[in-house]
């Protein structure tokens, strides 16, 4: 992606795909909201919720209304996914309804339910620290993104959202494990979360690179490159 | 498999993946049993739970007892694969602690879990069907292995019992599918479960291929071939 070899086809792919987890982190973060042990816990996670999924101004059909041009508005995260979604060239009604995601890609991102369901709230709290890199990760990423595939410079306004939503969301993660992991035991835990976020993403991405890099094949009832546009 | 083209190693990473799956056959079977709504139900079910984890008898540490000499002999589909893949020269107690087994293998059996949990008992059981196909399959494999890998021919224990069991496990669901999707509605559900079933096998091969065979990257923390063995 970063080096400009990717086709549209196969960023479409991506975006195909990264839109079904993003659809499912305010699910995620409704689930830690539910384990959170006080108001002022909540309080602070809420934000999560509300980032991604925006304020109901923006409910109901996808529409290109003036939010691009107010920084303020808050269409919400998934929404924004879905404008770059568009920008590749997708259908946003198909991507919506998750039409040819990698199955790979539902049980990557359905295990992250998993844990936030089924560990504790430290742990569930600590394999959101993936956000403490994304920073430096995105900022590189607009820009390559820029240079290479200038036809989707209308679709980075979920990237640019994320700039500064990200690192105030990863300081309060980062105290919060720091304050209530005390024992090693429970460092370990917490760890051991972070590494089993960064395979949840790791696994996303060479299922991406099996179906439409290398070896390219898409399983079943998956999303197809077109040959014509590509 | 089948063409005689896979070196040990990747045998290795295969028998050592599809372990974790067998692990976790008879606790989905448990979340089934469970679920069951009266003991007719159950006492039919649970022969899969036993079929997995074997009898009493053979508790304990990992041994070469007589078992293989006596076709009567419960050890457990369980302990059989451990069979397999000692016969691959994996060491059976990493394979049981699923030492460097793929994330993409957890997370796409994990979800096998997720749907006989979350999903209705019709499709919980209609999700077991791939075991109408199976027998071919094996008897197919078998004779495939013997003739490409002869040094595993001590380790196909496992399969020779699914021989039997599967059919007999396969007629009772499929009758239990065919009197209670009694809608169209319901009949779709269960085709779908299969569906998803199927998808979970195929993901499972999909990763082993990418990690082992083209390209060839496991992830952080698999499994990697020793170049000298293969």
């Amino acid at each position: 992606m970063h080096e400009g070899r990717l086709t549209r086809g196969q960023l479409q792919a991506w975006a195909l795909n990264r839109y079904y987890y993003q659809s499912i982190i305010p699910i995620k973060d409704s689930i830690i909201l539910s384990r959170g042990p006080d108001p002022a816990f909540r309080r602070a996670w809420r934000k999560r919720v509300i980032d991604h999924d925006g304020d109901a101004s923006h409910d109901g059909a996808f529409s290109n209304a003036a939010s691009s041009s107010n920084p303020n508005n808050n269409e919400g995260g998934i929404r924004r996914w879905l404008k770059l979604a568009e920008a590749t060239g997708l259908n946003p009604d198909d991507v919506r309804a998750g039409k040819g995601i990698l199955p790979a890609t539902r049980f990557a991102v359905n295990e992250y339910l998993n844990i936030v369901r089924s560990r504790t709230l430290l742990e569930a709290v600590a394999s959101s620290l993936t956000e403490m890199f994304s920073r430096d990760l995105i900022t590189l990423r607009m820009e390559k993104l820029r240079q290479h595939y200038p036809w989707l410079s209308g679709g980075l306004d979920y990237f640019e959202a994320r700039l500064t939503q990200a690192p105030e969301d990863a300081e309060f993660a980062v105290n919060y494990v720091y304050h209530n992991a005390k024992t090693r035991a429970e460092q370990e835990l917490a760890i051991q979360a972070l590494r089993d976020k960064c395979d949840i993403l790791w696994a996303q991405l060479d299922a991406l690179h099996f179906a439409y890099v290398q070896p390219g094949w898409p399983p079943p009832g998956a999303f197809r490159i077109e040959q014509v546009k590509a």
